[in-house]
């Protein structure tokens, strides 16, 4: 089945800079580089594709990224519920969380499959997000039914579902860190540490004076030290998928580069055939790798890191790999992932997404 | 002569974020740091030093400042005109242009030296700072009797003033590397390029759009093409010093890096023993090396490149020094000048003036 | 017409660093990208690419490039003349001066078309190459037929011929921002600056001590001030073209940033309507503009800023665009041009060029 | 008591590429520096200083870090034996790991005191350096007698003795971090998480494949990953200082930045009023400051992170100061820690270190 009419990009600029910068990766990888596919499938060209802002100068996108000159020129429109089309197959909301599920209704009353970029649809349990989200939930029913948008856990839901909450970045990179020990029963559910560490588009695209380029530039820094809203959605999802309750310590860090999250994981082995009275691990390098060989076996967009291969940023940066590597010592599994924050951390994941939605090669615009 | 009491740092958080960059260098490299002179002398400590700044909430000035913890930790206060003790010897104001000549005069007529980081006192000709600011000059005895804060071309007003005007960080870079020629009539006054490049401090500390992280890392872009405020200030000095009238080609350049100016300069050979029709250099790079060494001489913060040495930002960040290299090659002659834009472009050459002005050895706190 | 079996790469990793980085890009965005059309046409997949390195330990492409794991595994081979297949359609050869000219004749006498990276087939005068490259030059017949690869300016040329000599990074932002003013004759030919701001990826894959992460961070320097290889290629190229001696003075500067390159260039007019005695220019900014929009027309991969646009260096990386902006002032006309020194200035343009060569759609895995 | 006569430092250029940079500070921040103060004391000046270095081609020590011209023109002689004067205080030597054991006791034979920064004198066990250093040690009287150089623990040691192991910099931020809680026996001393970060002058100043600018910039990743040689020596002055077998997991991260350290060091609360089953924290976030406040008491290069405030390695940068941040989560205590590499981490530790040894002003030339 093809994408028949139209795909939406919803998204709101005063508010929204977040997500623009998420958008704006979104369009290059996602929805720009697809054209080049003459059939099929052919999604939104400049002439067919309805683009709707919540802007009243109705700026062309490119005013906005310079970058996309010549490539996406379409001017922005507002959006009013009547407006919403019935001609469109697929809708990617990138609004903030909380306002987010003010749209996403509107779009699933029409018949429209939504995929959103904000937390509003990442969690199951409503209770759960309005105590991090500080906000009452008001679409009981669309939190009910979104599936969590990480294809190489939830694929089968996803293929069958209509709304797709698409993940964090930090969340997407530790949750494919952790699932194959998890899963197995591997490791210590409640002593996990997650060190993680980001480039400043992950603090969103608003200037303000701890963005300002001085400040990040030559400098290192924590942030959110034991409150960052990321740990709850790890949680609960490995929660979810891993039927035992998950408890990680995570420590979000600033490093001074544009793009890429590293997760530096430290995970306590639970038991094996020696295992010490302290936790030592009684498994091998190779034991590990292969653990994680298997589990992810054919998966696409899964590197896994052997001998001396290390997993750095730059080797994923504008693609929608996340590389893992893993280390063995004396009593920690070290786990390291990387993944390009904007693209398998947002915009790439989200065209994953839909191409599954939408039956649809899983790899298309992204390899 | 020492500084008897107190030396007043004023400065402008709202409004003024440019000038507290520049204020944060000076604190740290111009004030603090002699501290540790025990005698003599002895600028402002913690406790004698009278800081006063437009904020009604009394910030520490560390807290603005983190780095700054321990070191300074002396609360802004509110400044008024009938606060304005007279028992302050010098007073360096870092407001923003326009503002500062409103505050100034309160200081000059008190009896106080003034050392002023504006452009409100740069200029010897009134209308041509109004055409320039697009703002009538209220304090016009004020900028008739100030006196440019460049040591090395006006040592001597700078000795007998009590106003100087400190310089712009471009125009101290580009004037040194053009004074030697220039005065010597060696160049075409009305033939100048001046390719300049900057880290993004030169910006400002103000959270904008164009100095977020991710604009200005990965990025080098020319700003203000044919337009610089800093482009009159270089003219009309250097017409000032070398009685002639000067034209020169500005363009800036943002490059990712927190400090340094480099300024790439070709000026076209006037004259000489063999010029030809077409201007060609009839200057070895020797005589050229020569005529620097001869003008700047001992200045101790000039440091002139010799055969394979090159003016590299690097090795004067942090420092007051002004490196300059030169190169004459078929019909131009090349000056590099590299200074810190924040050090000898702003609070260091204020505390060299500082020196000058009240008879302390010129390189304290300095070298 | 497709290409039927091979493409080959040849490039030296122990002598060739520089050339490498290039070619990973090359691979990235030209080879590796195209696969994902079906057909046609269909560049070498893993199986077929016949990759033959000078190396002996036959090191996988991907244990060169991380980044290429899973894309690009196949092995380095080393080559050997009477291994040169008949069966192979063009030949991207990313040797370094000097060696490459010993290789290039193998591949034409198959009848292999080539496309080569280095300066040995970038001049038409043999003997300006061996001036400016200290040797001999040893395929007269190959640098007597090579076509200069500069799609905009040489296309019908490419369209004919077997061996292309592909544009350096430098020369082709700079040419490609003269070409129009200096073929309408409206500036002096002979008193043109260039100067140019290169990201560290075109200093080379080497490492050496001032390409040391610590050199070039927080940095900016002139290099090779009055002698750089570029100048005559351009100088050589231009003049051909536009059927004029023209004459450069050009200095590249070293930028902290891995890729990019931004040229400043700054033209004399000639003449105009009002041409004043100094030169003042008679041409306004709409005149400028609307020259090179007649000049660039449909050129797919040039852009030219509008209005407030300006040129960036990071609206072009990844990219083959080549973005332009054009300014006037009072006595000179200054041209802004950025492009991606790895793609337009590299591997994007050859390809390009193949696509040109072969017949294909030239924006083929590059759009 | 004053330095009577000559410091010399020993550097040795050919193999200890990684010294020069720590070199390059002190001379920066502890020999030049100093040098304002008139009297007392008077640490050399260019005249009566003895470089001398290991090369034939006898540099000016401006020729190798050309930011030092002017202030450090000396030119660097080799060593041998007999040439070590009798007329020195104090050398410090900062050759590489196996080669510095081979001239510190020259000095001390000759009754000159030494400050080491190597490995060499570090550690107490003989044994345990020899494993990890893969050579044996020749200096048994040396290592014997050594103190280990870091002076918020040892300063006491350190005034009597007359050789000092200077720490390297992940230990000196990791056990400046850690000492407060494992002193007083608050965490277990076996269940210590040490996720380090670095700029890239941690790796030394040889040019290396992964010390290229465009390998560093834009990327982070971990190295040596259960296997950096600052494991041990942290272990081994932690245990020594607290009298328990400490052991800490330790991952080393290489940052795109110049210098800076952050250490984010994860440990487990021992026990407490209510100390849970799980190891939850009975300590609030105010007691642990507090602990740290009353170890540190008046250390006067420790800095305590209070209430908003959080530890960046911007705001020590140039300094010598250790910035310290406490956060208590649920089951565990996190501690920041950040120093300049090259200031705390090795160069102003150094200058600290003979402040002490030489009975001076603790801060004289670091303040």
């Amino acid at each position: 089945m093809l994408l028949q009419s139209l795909v939406v990009l919803v998204f709101w600029i005063r508010i929204g800079r977040h997500n623009i910068v998420k958008s704006r990766n979104h369009w290059c990888h996602g929805l720009y580089q697809p054209r080049a596919h003459k059939n099929p499938p052919a999604p939104p060209g400049d002439k067919d594709c309805l683009s709707r802002i919540r802007r009243t100068d109705r700026p062309r996108i490119s005013d906005i990224f310079p970058a996309l000159k010549n490539l996406l020129d379409l001017p922005c429109e507002t959006i009013e519920q009547k407006e919403v089309s019935e001609n469109i197959d697929l809708a990617f909301i990138t609004l903030p969380p909380t306002i987010s599920m003010q749209y996403v209704p509107l779009f699933l009353q029409k018949g429209i499959k939504v995929i959103d970029f904000s937390a509003d649809y990442r969690f199951r349990d409503k209770s759960l997000y309005e105590r991090w989200y500080k906000t009452q939930h008001t679409d009981s029913k669309g939190i009910e039914t979104a599936v969590y948008g990480l294809p190489e856990l939830f694929r089968e839901e996803i293929k069958k579902t209509r709304l797709v909450g698409n993940p964090g970045c930090y969340t997407t990179a530790t949750i494919l860190a952790l699932a194959p020990l998890l899963m197995k029963g591997l490791v210590f559910p409640d002593d996990i540490i997650v060190d993680a560490k980001s480039g400043v588009s992950g603090r969103g695209r608003e200037p303000r004076e701890d963005t300002h380029y001085c400040e990040c530039n030559e400098n290192i820094e924590a942030y959110s030290v034991g409150g960052h809203r990321h740990s709850p959605e790890i949680e609960h999802i490995l929660s979810i998928r891993t039927n035992q309750k998950i408890s990680i310590q995570f420590v979000p860090h600033l490093i001074p580069m544009n793009r890429g999250i590293l997760c530096t994981i430290y995970a306590k082995p639970k038991h094996g055939k020696n295992a010490g009275a302290n936790g030592q691990s009684s498994f091998s390098d190779n034991e590990v790798h292969k653990l994680y060989k298997e589990f992810y076996g054919t998966e696409p967009f899964i590197r896994l890191m052997e001998g001396h291969e290390t997993a750095k940023t730059k080797d994923v940066i504008y693609t929608n790999f996340c590389d893992i590597a893993t280390k063995v010592t004396e009593n920690r599994i070290i786990i390291l992932s990387v993944i390009d924050n904007l693209i398998k951390g947002a915009a790439g994941q989200a065209v994953q997404n839909m191409n599954i939605m939408c039956g649809f090669d899983e790899k298309m615009g992204l390899l």
